[in-house]
C-alpha cells in the first residue's frame, strides 16, 4: 500500500496540519473560557505553541494564509450583517475623529522610536506605518461573543476601523513611494480617491440595492438564496477591495452591512453564515500566533526594542482613539481606546512588505511582529473588563444593549 | 500604490479565482434549477466552462484541491449526521452484495476494454480499477437536496459506497503492486485488515461513545460545543482514514454517523454544519468539472475509447449494483444501480495515480477523466427521475419518507 499512500500523502499532511490547528485552537479556547479569559487569546496562543516558535508542528503556508484570510473575511462579513448602515453613519463624525487621532499618534511614536534605534528615514517611516493599522477582527470577535456589537462604542470602533484602514493604506503607499525614491502625488491622490469612493459608494448604495432586490432574491430557485447571494457578494466585494487597495475585510464588512436590513429577521441565513465563520476563524487566529518568532529573544537589544514598540503601540492607540472620543464618558473613551489596540494581521502584513522591499532590518521586523501579536493578546482581556459593566465577577453580562442573535443558541449548537 | 498592490496581488488573484468558482457555480445552479435539472450538474458544468477546457479563467491548483477535499468531506459529514448507525447495519448484507457486484463487473469490463485497445496487462488492470470506484458524494448531494436520504435504497447506496471504497482501495493496492513488479500478499492483507478494522470499529463504537459523552459535551465552556466537536472529529477521522488508506470521506461519514443520534434534535448544530457544507461543496463540484480535458476530442480514436469506457462504466455499475438488489422491486433495483454510477473525483484520482506511476498512456488517462466527469453529469438527472415517485411533473416530491431537516428552511435561508 505504500504507493497509494504516497500518492495522497501530500494531501494527508496538509489535512493533518489543518486538523492540528483546529483541534489546538478549540482546546485552548476551552481552557481560556474556564480561566474566564477571552477564547481568542487561547486560539492565538495555540498558534504560538504549535507554530515554529515552540513545537514546530505546523508551519505557515500559502494554504493556511488563504484559509486565514477567508476566516477574517467571514468574521467581518458576520459583523457587517449585524450592522445597519445608518448606525454607522450616525457615528460617522465621531468615528472619523477617533480614526484620525488613532493613526497620527502611533505613526509619530513609531517614527521616533525607529530613529532613536538608529533606523534611517525610510525605515522609520515604515515602523510608523506598521504601528498605525488596527486589526478590527479581534475586537469584533470579542464583542460579538459578548453580544455587544450593537453598543454605540462598538459602532464607533467599527466605523473608526474603516477610516483607520483607508488612512493606513495611504500612509503605506506614501511610505512605499518614499522608500522607492519618489512620491507621485497624483498617484497618491488617485489611490485615496478610489478607496474613499469605493467605500462610500458601497456603503450608501449597497443596502438600498439589496433591500429593493430582496423580493426577487427570495424568488431564486437555488437553495438558501440569501445565504448564497451573501457569500458570493462577500467574496466579490473582498476581491474588489483588494484590487482597489484597501483590505479585503473592508469589502466583506460592506457586503455584510449591505445585507443587514434585508436579512434582519432571517435567522437561518445568520446561522448558516455563523457556521462558515466558526469553522474558518480558528485558522485566522492560529495563523497570527504562528507568525510570532520567539528567537528574537536571543538578542537582548531586540527584546528591549520589541517591548518599547509594543508599549508605545498600546499607549498611543489607546490615548489617540480615546481622545477622539473626548466628551463621552470616561468608560466609553476607554472602551473605544482599547478596542482599537489590536494590530494583528495588519501589522504583520505591513512588516512583511517592509522586509520584502528590503527597507527594514530583521531586528525591526522581529520587533514589529512581536508587537502585532502582543497587542492582539493584551487587548482582549482589557476589552472584556472595560465592556463588562457587571462587576460581580460571575462573568455574565447584564449591560448588553442587545444580545447577539447567536448568543441564544451558542451554548448547545 | 503599485507596491502595496504587488505585495498582496498573489492573494488577490487566488481570492479572485475562488470568487469566480463560487459565482459561476451558483449561477449555473440557478439556471439548472430553472430547467428542472439537478443543480449539481450545473455546478460541475460551471467548472468545465471556466476551467482549462473552455474559458481558462481558473486552473486547478493545490489550494483549490484542498478546498474541494474539504467540500466533499463536509458533504459526507452532513450525510453521516442524518444516518443513524443502526439504519446502515440493518441493510449491511444487502449493501455488501451491492458493493461487491458493483465492483466486479466494472473492473472486468475496464480490463477487457483496455486489452481490446492494445493496453498491456498493468494498464488494463489500472483501467479496471479506475472504473470501480463510486463517488458517493454526488448521489448523496442529489438525494439530500430531495430530502430522500432516509429511504431504504439511500441507506443501501451509502453502505455499499463504503464497501465499494474499501474494495477499491484493495484493487488499487493490488494493481499498483502488480505494476511495480511484485505483489506482497502479507502487505495486502494488512491493508485490508486495517481498513476494515478502522471502519467497523468507528461505526460500532463511535456512536455509543458520543452518546455517552453527550452530557459532558454540553457542559463545555466554548461556544457551540457539539458543532465544534463535530468539525474537529470530522477532520480528525478524515485524516485518520487517509493515513489508513481509505478515502477521507469514509472518515467524515463515520464521524457524522457517530454524532447522528446525539445531535438528532439539535437543529442549530445541523444549520451550522450546513453552512460550512454549502460554502465548500461548490469548490468540490467545480473542481471536478475543471479536470475535464476536451482536447482529447482532437483525436477521434480517443473519443471512441472515451465513449466506450463511459458507456461500459454506466452499464456495468448499474447492472452490477442493480443485481445486488435482486429480490427488491424493479424501481428500487434501478434506484440503487443508478445511485452508484457517478465516479467523480475517485475515478480521477485513480487515473492520476496511474499516470504518475507511468502505467497508463495519456489516451487512457484522457478517456478515464472523461468517463469520471461524464458519469457524474449523466447520473443526477436519472437519479431524480428514478427517485421521484411523483409523476405529475411539478418537480415536487411526495414520496419522501422523511424530509431533510434543511429542506424546511432552504427556500429562504
Amino acid at each position: 500500500m505504500p504507493i497509494v499512500l504516497a500518492a495522497s500523502v501530500e494531501n494527508a499532511t496538509i489535512l493533518l496540519h489543518l486538523f492540528i490547528m483546529l483541534a489546538a485552537a478549540k482546546l485552548m479556547a476551552e481552557v481560556f473560557e474556564r480561566l474566564r479569559q477571552p477564547a481568542v487569546v487561547g486560539e492565538i496562543l495555540a498558534g504560538v505553541i504549535i507554530g515554529p516558535s515552540l513545537l514546530g508542528w505546523v508551519q505557515p503556508s500559502e494554504i493556511i494564509t488563504v484559509l486565514a484570510e477567508f476566516g477574517v473575511i467571514f468574521l467581518l462579513f458576520n459583523v457587517g450583517l449585524e450592522t445597519k448602515p445608518q448606525s454607522i453613519f450616525n457615528v460617522g463624525v465621531r468615528a472619523t475623529l477617533v480614526g484620525v487621532l488613532g493613526v497620527i499618534l502611533p505613526f509619530v511614536a513609531g517614527y521616533f522610536i525607529a530613529v532613536a534605534w538608529d533606523g534611517n528615514f525610510a525605515e522609520a517611516m515604515f515602523i510608523g506605518a506598521a504601528l498605525v493599522a488596527t486589526s478590527v477582527g479581534i475586537t469584533a470577535r470579542v464583542l460579538g461573543g459578548m453580544g455587544l456589537l450593537d453598543m454605540q462604542t462598538s459602532r464607533i470602533i467599527l466605523g473608526a476601523a474603516v477610516i483607520d484602514d483607508i488612512l493606513g493604506l495611504l500612509i503605506l503607499s506614501l511610505v512605499s513611494a518614499v522608500s522607492n525614491g519618489g512620491v507621485n502625488v497624483i498617484s497618491l491622490v488617485q489611490t485615496a480617491a478610489a478607496a474613499i469612493a469605493f467605500t462610500v459608494f458601497v456603503a450608501l448604495v449597497g443596502s438600498r440595492l439589496i433591500n429593493r432586490l430582496a423580493p426577487r432574491i427570495e424568488q431564486l430557485r437555488l437553495g438558501r438564496p440569501f445565504f448564497t447571494l451573501g457569500i458570493v457578494l462577500c467574496l466579490g466585494l473582498s476581491v474588489a477591495s483588494m484590487y482597489i487597495g484597501v483590505a479585503a475585510i473592508i469589502g466583506a464588512f460592506l457586503a455584510g452591512m449591505a445585507m443587514a436590513e434585508a436579512t434582519e429577521e432571517n435567522e437561518t441565513m445568520h446561522h448558516l453564515t455563523s457556521g462558515v465563520t466558526e469553522f474558518l476563524v480558528p485558522f485566522f487566529l492560529v495563523n497570527i500566533g504562528m507568525q510570532l518568532d520567539l528567537s528574537i529573544f536571543k538578542d537582548s537589544s531586540v527584546v528591549v526594542l520589541a517591548i518599547v514598540i509594543t508599549i508605545a503601540a498600546v499607549i498611543t492607540k489607546f490615548v489617540g482613539c480615546g481622545l477622539g472620543a473626548w466628551g463621552m464618558r470616561w468608560r466609553e473613551m476607554g472602551q473605544i481606546g482599547i478596542g482599537m489596540v489590536p494590530r494583528g494581521e495588519v501589522g504583520i502584513v505591513v512588516a512583511q512588505i517592509g522586509l520584502s522591499l528590503g527597507v527594514i532590518e530583521p531586528r525591526f521586523f522581529g520587533a514589529v511582529l512581536f508587537m502585532a501579536v502582543a497587542t492582539t493578546i493584551i487587548a482582549p482581556p482589557l476589552i472584556k473588563v472595560l465592556f463588562n459593566e457587571d462587576q460581580d465577577g460571575d462573568g455574565k453580562i447584564d449591560g448588553a444593549v442587545e444580545m447577539d442573535i447567536d448568543e441564544e443558541f451558542s451554548r448547545i449548537g
